[in-house]
C-alpha cells in the first residue's frame, strides 16, 4: 500500500520536527591525507580543527535518526499494529530493501521520478523500494502464489523534495496488510477497513472517518472524456456528496449511471461492503466520498483513506492539523504485470500511516508532561563503599542469569549519592545495595527508590524476593 | 559491529538456501508501450506472453525474501537477542538506511570498494549504510553525546562478490550493542563477552568458545614492522598459544613483551578483564588467542569472536559448518573521526551473527520435523450451511473485538469439510460453528480441533469460554 496523502506527511513530519533534537551542523574534515587509516584510528592522529571546516555531520537531506524516546513510543505503536494484523490471520513477510529498477518501473506513474535508483558499480541496475506493495505482488509472482494474507513493516524511500514541500521525509516506515487471492466479493475489503477501525480505535487518537471511493466509478464519472460536458456535470453532482449506503442505493437508482456497466457494477459492490461493514459495527465510520481523488496508478477498485475528525489536542497540547492516519484499496491488476502470462491475483490492502501517529502519540505525551523511559532496567546495583567493584560484579551477574533486568556504573568506586540519583534518573525501581554491613552479615540492602524504604534481604533469598516484588508491580 | 568472517557468511548463506524456496525465473517484459499505466491495470490490457521473454523476475543479486517460515524463526530470535539487551539496560536507536558518503569514507579501508553507493540524482551524494558502528559513531558525534548504551537490529548491505564467495548476502540483518564513553578499565568490555554468552547459552546452539585478541599487542607482534626479524619470531611464538589468564600472565613476565608500554598496558588490561570474566562466571568460555586476525580497521583494544565449537547436528540432521555467531571490540578512536575537535568518545561492542543463528535454527527446526505456525490464529469461524455468511461476519467481529485472533474463509458457501481441513492445515486449536441448529438454540458449537470434541456454548458466554480456554493452553 502506498503511503498516504500530502496532508499526511506535511502534517506529521512538522509535529515530529518540534520533537526530535535538531541535528547541531559542525564542522569537520575527513583525514584524507592518512593512507592507512588503521594506523590513523590506532594512534589518533587526527587533523586539527581548521582543516576539517568543510565537513558537516548531519543525516542525508529528508532523513533523521530516531532517538530512545522516539523507538519507544515506535515499539508500542507498531506492537499494537502488528498485533491487530496478527488477530486477522496475517503472516509475516520481508523484501529486500532495493529490487531491480525493472520491477518498479511503470508501477507508479508519475510518481516514478521520486524512487531512489543505486548507482550503477557494476552488475544489475537497482532502486530502493517506494512502497511495500509492489514487492508483494512481485514475490506472489515470482513464487507463483495465488493466494496470501501478509503483513510487512518496513522502510521505504521516496525522493520528496524538502524544499518544495517542508518536512516531507525521504525516508519512513510503513505498516501494510493484504489480502491476495480470488474470494467472493466484498469480504476482503470489508475486513481492512474493519482492520483499519480496530486500530484507529485502540490507538485512541480521537475520533474518525474512513472516506471510501471506487476507482471506476470515479473515473466513469470524472475523468472519462468521453462524455458529453453536460453529462459529467450532471453526475458530478454525486461528487460534492458523501454518505453511507442510503447514498450508494440512490446512485443505483440513477440512470445516467445504471446505464453504465463497470459503474453499476462498482456500485453494487459497495451495496455489499456496506452491508459487511454493518455486520462488523463499524458502517458509522465509513463514508462514500467520490472527491476522495488518492491511490497510486495500481488501484482499481475501492479506494479508502482514514483521517481524524478532530484532534486530539487538549487544552494542555498545541493544536494538531488534522490529516490520513490510514489508506488502502484494491489492485487487481498489479501481480498480473509481472506474472508471464498475465496471471492475475486479485488483492486489496491497507497500509497505516505510522509515522503520523508516531508525532500525534509523541506529542501527547509531551503535552501530558509522561517521561518515557528509554530502558526498561528494573534493578540497580550500588554500593556506599569503597573497593566494592567484585562484589557488584558477581551480584549483578546473578540477576542477570536469572532473568532480572540490571545496570551497574561503570566505575571502580562511585558515590552512592550519583548512584541513587542514576535510578532516580533513569526511573529505575529497585535498588540493592552491598556494603561492608551487608557482606559481614550475609544480606543484600533493598531499596525502594520511589519510596526511599530498605529492607535487609538474605542473599540467598535475594533473587526470589525481587522476582516477587516485580511480578507484583 | 561489523558482521562476522568469511567462514560465517559462506555458512549460513548454504543452509538457508536449502530452506527457502528457489526464486523461479519466468520470463516477463514490462508493458512499456502503455504511454498511461493507469489504464492498463484498469483494463488489463496485459502483453501476450511471447513479448515478455526478457523480463526475469527475481529478487537481486545477493539478497532474498524472508519467507513467514523464516520470518516467524527471526522473531523469535531477535526477540532473545533484544531481550538481553534490555536486559544489560540498552536503549534502542535507529539511524537512515543511507548516509552522506563522506561519512563512510575512510572508515573501512580496503572493504570500501564494497560500499553501495546511491545514483547521484541531483544533490547529496549518498551510500548504503555498510555496518551499524559508523552510524552509531556519527550519531553520537553529531549530538554531541558523551556516553550511551544502545542496542540497533537493522539490516546493513555490502557489495560482496556471490560469484567469488559462493553465498554471501548482500543485505543481512545486524543485532548490535555498544557501550559508549569513559569509563574505569575492562568494565564494559566485560559486560559485552558476559552479553554474548548469555545470548549463545539461551538460544541452545551448543558449546562455544569466545576468542580474544588485543591490537595493540597484536601488532607489537605480529604487524609492526621496525622489529628485528629473530625478535618478531621470538614473540611471534605466542601467535601459536592459546589460553586464558596464565597465558597472558607469562606474557607479562616476557621481557621482550615488558619492554614495549602498549603492549604492556593492553596484556595489563587483559589480566584485569580475565578477572572480571571471572567474576561473571565465564572465564571458561573465553581464550586469549594472537592469531585471530579479524576486525575493521577502526578497532584499538580488545578484539573476539564467537564461535561454535561443536555441530549442533544430530544423527538426523545434515552436518553443519562451524563458523562465527558473534564478534566485537573495542574502537576508541572511530567517534573522534567525526567530532570537529577530534574529541574522543571510547566505545565498545558486540555484533551478534543471526543471520549465521538463524539458518542454524531453521535447519535444526526441519531436521527435527518441527512444523512452524506462520500464523497465531487462536478460532476459525465456521458454518456448516448455506447463506450464513452474515452470522459468520457478526461472530468474527465479536471475536476480533475481543482480543480473539480469528479467521473464517472468503466464501459466501464454503464446504465445512474444507473449512476444518484449513483449520488442521494452519494449525488452529478452536472452531467455533454456527449453523441452523446453532442460531434455533441461541448455542455455538465450539470443536477443539486436535480432539475433534465438541460442546455448544451459549452464544452470550462464549467469548469468555474461549479466553477461558486459551489462558488455559
Amino acid at each position: 500500500m502506498p503511503q498516504l496523502g500530502l496532508l499526511h506527511r506535511r502534517a506529521w513530519a512538522a509535529f515530529l520536527g518540534q520533537l526530535r533534537r535538531p541535528p547541531r551542523p559542525v564542522c569537520i574534515r575527513t583525514v584524507h591525507s592518512h593512507s592507512q587509516v588503521a594506523e590513523a584510528v590506532l594512534t589518533s592522529q587526527l587533523k586539527p580543527r581548521q582543516e576539517k571546516s568543510n565537513f558537516i555531520i548531519k543525516t542525508p537531506k529528508g532523513t533523521r535518526d530516531l532517538s530512545p524516546q522516539q523507538m519507544v513510543v515506535r515499539e508500542k505503536i507498531l506492537d499494537m499494529v502488528v498485533s491487530c494484523f496478527k488477530r486477522h490471520g496475517a503472516k509475516g513477510l520481508d523484501t529486500p530493501a532495493f529490487e531491480l529498477k525493472e520491477m518498479l518501473t511503470e508501477k507508479y506513474g508519475e510518481d516514478s521520478g521520486l524512487i531512489y535508483d543505486l548507482k550503477d558499480q557494476g552488475g544489475e541496475l537497482l532502486s530502493l523500494r517506494y512502497d511495500l506493495t509492489v514487492p508483494f505482488a512481485r514475490y506472489l509472482a515470482m513464487n507463483k502464489l495465488r493466494k496470501m494474507k501478509r503483513y510487512h513493516v518496513g522502510k521505504v524511500w521516496r525522493r520528496e523534495s524538502p524544499t518544495i514541500v517542508q518536512g516531507r521525509y525521504r525516508e519512513f516506515c510503513q505498516c501494510d496488510f493484504d489480502i491476495a487471492g480470488q474470494f467472493d466479493p466484498m469480504i476482503p475489503d470489508a475486513e481492512c477497513l474493519k482492520i483499519i477501525c480496530e486500530i484507529l480505535s485502540g490507538l485512541q487518537l480521537g475520533d474518525f472517518l474512513i472516506k471510501i471511493s471506487w476507482k471506476d466509478v470515479r473515473h466513469e464519472m470524472v475523468a472519462k472524456k468521453g462524455l458529453a460536458p453536460e453529462v459529467a456535470d450532471q453526475i458530478g453532482d454525486y461528487v460534492q456528496c458523501h454518505g453511507g449506503v442510503s447514498l450508494v442505493e440512490q446512485m443505483l437508482q440513477d440512470p445516467r449511471l445504471s446505464q453504465n456497466k463497470q459503474a453499476l457494477e462498482g456500485l453494487g459492490d459497495l451495496k455489499l461492503l456496506f452491508e459487511y461493514l454493518t455486520l462488523f459495527g463499524i458502517a458509522e465510520k465509513i463514508s462514500f466520498d467520490l472527491s476522495l481523488a488518492r491511490g497510486l496508478d495500481y488501484y482499481t477498485g475501492v479506494i479508502y483513506e482514514a483521517v481524524l475528525l478532530q484532534t486530539p489536542a487538549q487544552a494542555e497540547e498545541e493544536p494538531l492539523n488534522v490529516g490520513s492516519v490510514a489508506a488502502g484499496g484494491r489492485y487487481d491488476g498489479l501481480v498480473g504485470m509481472f506474472d508471464p502470462s498475465g496471471h492475475k491475483v486479485p488483492c486489496v490492502g491497507l497500509s497505516i500511516g505510522v509515522e503520523r501517529i508516531f508525532s500525534i502519540v509523541e506529542q501527547r505525551m509531551k503535552a501530558f508532561g509522561e517521561k518515557i523511559r528509554t530502558t526498561e532496567t528494573q534493578v540497580f546495583v550500588a554500593t556506599p563503599q569503597k573497593n566494592f567493584l567484585q562484589e557488584r560484579l558477581k551480584l549483578i551477574a546473578e540477576l542477570w542469569d536469572a532473568g532480572i533486568k540490571a545496570e551497574l556504573l561503570y566505575k571502580n568506586n562511585p558515590k552512592l549519592l550519583t548512584q541513587l540519583h542514576y535510578c532516580e534518573n533513569m526511573g529505575i525501581p529497585l535498588v540493592v545495595i552491598i556494603g561492608e554491613q551487608e557482606l559481614m552479615e550475609g544480606v543484600i540492602t533493598l531499596r525502594t527508590v520511589a519510596s526511599r524504604e530498605e529492607v535487609a534481604i538474605k542473599r540467598e533469598n535475594l533473587v526470589a524476593e525481587i522476582q516477587k516484588r516485580l511480578s507484583e508491580s
